[in-house]
């Protein structure tokens, strides 16, 4: 039995991972409205439409509200088979094409699942699984012999975020996202260690705010000397001063989502068609 | 200097990832149109607006086509400001904002980058980096008595695409995935090491043609047994042979990309909001 929430299909021919990000960055503009959220992916052919029909009609009898229906569905066939349901049917990809086909003045595919064959094709997907063998390869500071062969070298305080951001770049972007933990020697001696010099265009600083990096080093060492908030403090004090002193980039990691995070240093090192603005 | 490809611009007040990615699946259906692509992520204000307008325009002016600007903007100044650049403007947020405020009878936040706060404030983000870290922990076959953790945990030949795939499920859905390899004696016996079976519920069978997989394993160690396409093909055949057996599901990654393995395991397991039709 459904409560007073209302209910949200993401309907797609693919995984869903697209129609369910836009939707939900829709549905963010009305914070008072409460959703319960499902997400039927590779709806490919009529039987699977007919399903998810099924899924949406029966959640229609159980709400007072109908649901609402967000689609990327490339087959106008089976677009138009989920419209019919008992749904608001938002369609964030139909109305796009035909505007587009006057624009191009040619005729689209209609192909269903193509940006993942054109993926495929470009190699694009090997590129993606290369870099995150390598990412993880040249996770904390490992095989630093290879870092020519990084598009990108993170440096900061253990536990400031590099990881996360490393691999998030690779399995997104295809980035050989390489990093380096700062240690005490570095920031006490205020320079970057003498192995990363030659790849100074690459390095990219990430810092923290000192009382969420205690938290964090808590969780995972707690009440050593590593995760007071003293050395914590310390660390990021001298770190940000090497940034300021070397004219290194760097980003505060305190609040901002591992995507942002990725965006901006590509934005910055100008990597993946990211400009400047 | 542009050459006759169409310049195509996708400009996001937030990172650029969701606005590249539909833009993109919309372009995949014009497959004999060529372009050059660039990413203007964080326009927030008036000055980055204009900024981005005059990249538009110069791009323009060197292009004998008009530029497309695929846009996910929430502030309604800010899309008017980059819908009136000289550009086919496809705006994929503002299209539908107003029939959302009519049927849930509210007005909208018009706040920028929105869909971020919130996904800091209900935890997804920590969840998401906890997972990542657990998946890394647990990569391979590591730490094998902390499985009872795992949302998920992926079987299948050395190389068949666990890493990656575990890697993707953490970042992008912040399931906690371990992965475990099955090694000859598992292969030859015909069952699951024991150590698995307590978890029999949370696992996931990858399988690769032999012939891809020979092709990965060569990169890696060239002419060794463990590469040769003997070896690969009865690996598969005794791996596939097992899924069958103990009635495991199971998915072939040969030309699959990581995002429809990571939804298909989300999908059949049922994980994070994702149905089955």
């Amino acid at each position: 039995m459904y409560s007073a929430k209302r209910v949200i299909f993401f309907v797609s021919d693919s995984t869903g991972i697209t129609v369910k990000t836009l939707g939900e960055s829709l549905l963010a503009q009305f914070d008072t409205i409460k959703t319960e959220q499902k997400i039927l992916p590779f709806v490919n052919n009529l039987s699977e439409a007919h399903a998810a029909v099924e899924h949406i009609n029966n959640a229609a009898k159980e709400c007072p509200y109908r649901p609402i229906v967000f689609a990327t569905l490339t087959d106008p066939a089976l677009r138009d088979i989920i419209a019919a349901s008992n749904c608001m049917f938002i369609d964030l990809f139909g109305a796009f094409i035909e505007p587009l086909e006057r624009e191009f003045e040619t005729k689209s595919n209609h192909a269903v699942g193509r940006s993942h064959a054109i993926q495929q094709a470009n190699g694009s997907y090997d590129s993606r699984i290369a870099a995150i063998n390598f990412t993880l390869q040249h996770d904390d500071g490992a095989y630093i012999d290879r870092y020519k062969e990084a598009d990108v070298i993170l440096v900061g305080a253990s536990r400031s975020g590099k990881t996360p951001t490393c691999v998030y770049l690779a399995i997104q972007f295809g980035v050989s996202a390489a990093n380096y933990p700062l240690t005490d020697e570095d920031v006490e001696g205020m320079k970057l260690p003498a192995i990363l010099e030659p790849f100074r265009h690459k390095l990219f600083g990430l810092t923290i705010k000192p009382e969420r990096l205690h938290q964090i080093r808590q969780d995972r060492r707690p009440n050593s000397r590593y995760s007071s908030l003293q050395q914590c403090s310390f660390e990021i004090q001298k770190i940000e001063a090497l940034y300021r002193k070397i004219n290194l980039p760097f980003i505060d990691t305190t609040s901002t989502s591992v995507e942002e995070i990725a965006s901006r240093i590509l934005q910055r090192t100008k990597l993946e068609h990211f400009c400047e603005v």
